[in-house]
């Protein structure tokens, strides 16, 4: 029997820091999704909150509301939060969840482990997703890479929480249609609970392993299973000022190409709304990107905060502007984004 | 009195794996330099070997030899490898410095207090630098950034080991002199050992915090010390690929300039003189540190490889290709890169 889960959005489920919970939800997900902890939307279908489509996946109003109806396995923290700090009002849930016999999985920065009240109760009962581990089981960059034949291609984006993860999790399954076969790389914890099997948990590495790590999971990747493309999950962004990344997936990852997300309607960095610092132009995210040895072959839009009239005509002019093909993955697919990279793929072979 | 220590650089002193050994001699160092193990010159004095400056310090070929003529409080690893293994042929020394009761301090990645053999005899005597920090201890970047009038200039490089540090300390020598004052923010541990106050290590810290500590280095520098200027140390360079950084000095830091060191005669990245991949070109570096958000004010020439001729008059015509100022800071100084400091941000005022 599949492992099966409770998920806590509690409160969160309808802003960004709920993403592990919408991930799981549109899926797939490496546990069967038990139900939705969010009082505001109690009794109501997950799924058909999230994006119209009904999943017969029930929200309740806490741990043991939900424990009257399903017998989950696992309680699975699915909100984040600046700086991976455990938000106070989880925890109350995770010790029924605990009491209950269940094992809970957390990929905050804050380890349950660590926590002594939840620890007791929970025993060894912990997954701690982002626990760090010591240098000496990392793996340092060697160069290995510039011999794996099979073409990366990174999911980047301008800002976190823009839809990268979801971008590459609808190509896998589009090359899968198709009949070829695309692994995704997993950056992050939502990663894993997906089921992926290679990848690291970017923000909770030594630096200095960074990027022998995603080399390591790339190589191991290719060595197991010689897919016809990988596909590279990107973390924040080129220019956030929280934490700048991807250009390990562009320089050490050494990817061919990169499928940019874009969020037109949004000003600043995510959870930066006070600051004056506002998001750079898309312009020079491209050229930054060509200058550090890649190149743009898609912009995907994520169209929070603009209605869908408004969407398709920037979607559109994006096009004609840059001469890229423009989607938006929600709304359009990502067909044309799978089809530029065989495009692309086939012109170099 | 001082601490004072013995600089393990064994066999290694010749070769940019020494650069920590190197920074120590040419000062400052948080301890008195009691002697050099390098057996390849012993007798030599050290500051003669490495710039021709002599500074009465001798190199020995073994702890148990120098102990025979010194008495040091401490014994430093002066050399760095690729992944921060910790070299065999170090090891009989550590054992024979821990069992004379001196304090080891260790700044490989591979931790002396998780080595049975060096930290049973050694006991509590160790100072392990790359030591990696919880999460619970870090800082998130805030963008409190923003508030700190302080101008940031950051120091970085076309690869490692090319002279960021040695320029940096360089030029809070000048500001010194010129009755201003400079902080360097430390981001290996060089710095830790040259005893700079402010800093952490870059590349032994979570990445989701690398931003946060940088940013909490700067704030309380300029809390404690309100100097006129401070100076960033950075590490690796920008598209290595063994480890992309200095993104975080721009957007993070939100640096006002960059001084870019940069060695004309080397083709490849440090350490992977092996591979196919050749460092960029100078010209897109300082493209890209334009899109990043900064701007390069100064080149410095790290001269390896050439001759005082070829040197000269490849600065000459690097400044008036790129009309930035270049300096060689081990043959001319950096006085021309303080200048240029002075003069930009007197113009910002």
């Amino acid at each position: 029997m599949k492992e099966s889960a409770l998920i806590l959005a509690n409160g969160l489920f309808d802003s960004v820091f709920a993403k592990t919970t919408h991930g799981l939800l549109r899926g797939p997900s490496k546990y069967e999704i038990a139900g939705v902890i969010d009082p505001t939307h109690t009794g109501q279908d997950a799924g058909f909150i999230l994006d119209g489509q009904k999943r017969d996946i029930l929200f309740y109003r806490s741990v043991s509301h939900a424990l009257e109806y399903v017998q989950p396995t696992h309680c699975v923290i699915g909100v984040a939060t600046v700086g991976g700090k455990l938000p106070r009002l989880l925890r109350e849930d995770l010790l029924t969840a605990a009491s209950a016999g269940l094992i809970l999985v957390n990929g905050l920065h804050q380890l349950l482990s660590e926590d002594a009240e939840i620890a007791e109760v929970a025993q060894e009962r912990i997954i701690d997703l982002r626990k760090p581990r010591p240098a000496s089981e990392l793996h340092f960059w060697t160069g290995e890479i510039f011999s794996i034949p099979t073409p990366r291609i990174a999911v980047l984006g301008m800002d976190c929480a823009i839809g990268k993860r979801t971008t590459a999790m609808l190509m896998q399954k589009k090359f899968t249609e198709l009949g070829m076969h695309a692994e995704v790389i997993y950056t992050g914890q939502t990663g894993w609970l997906q089921g992926l099997k290679y990848g690291f948990i970017f923000d909770a590495t030594l630096n200095d392993f960074v990027s022998g790590e995603l080399e390591h999971a790339i190589v191991n990747c290719y060595r197991e299973t010689s897919p016809d493309v990988i596909l590279l999950e990107g973390q924040s962004a080129l220019r956030n000022p929280a934490g700048p990344a991807g250009s390990e997936l562009i320089c050490s990852a050494q990817s061919a190409g990169v499928i940019l997300q874009h969020a037109p309607a949004r000003t600043h960095f995510e959870d930066f709304e006070h600051l004056s610092h506002t998001l750079p132009p898309l312009s020079e995210e491209i050229e930054l990107i060509r200058l550090l040895g890649s190149e743009v072959w898609g912009i995907s839009l994520y169209t929070q905060g603009l209605d869908q009239d408004e969407s398709a005509k920037l979607s559109a002019e994006l096009e004609e502007l840059y001469g890229i093909p423009v989607a938006r993955p929600l709304e359009d697919g990502i067909d044309r984004f799978v089809s530029i990279i065989q495009e692309k793929l086939h012109h170099d072979h």
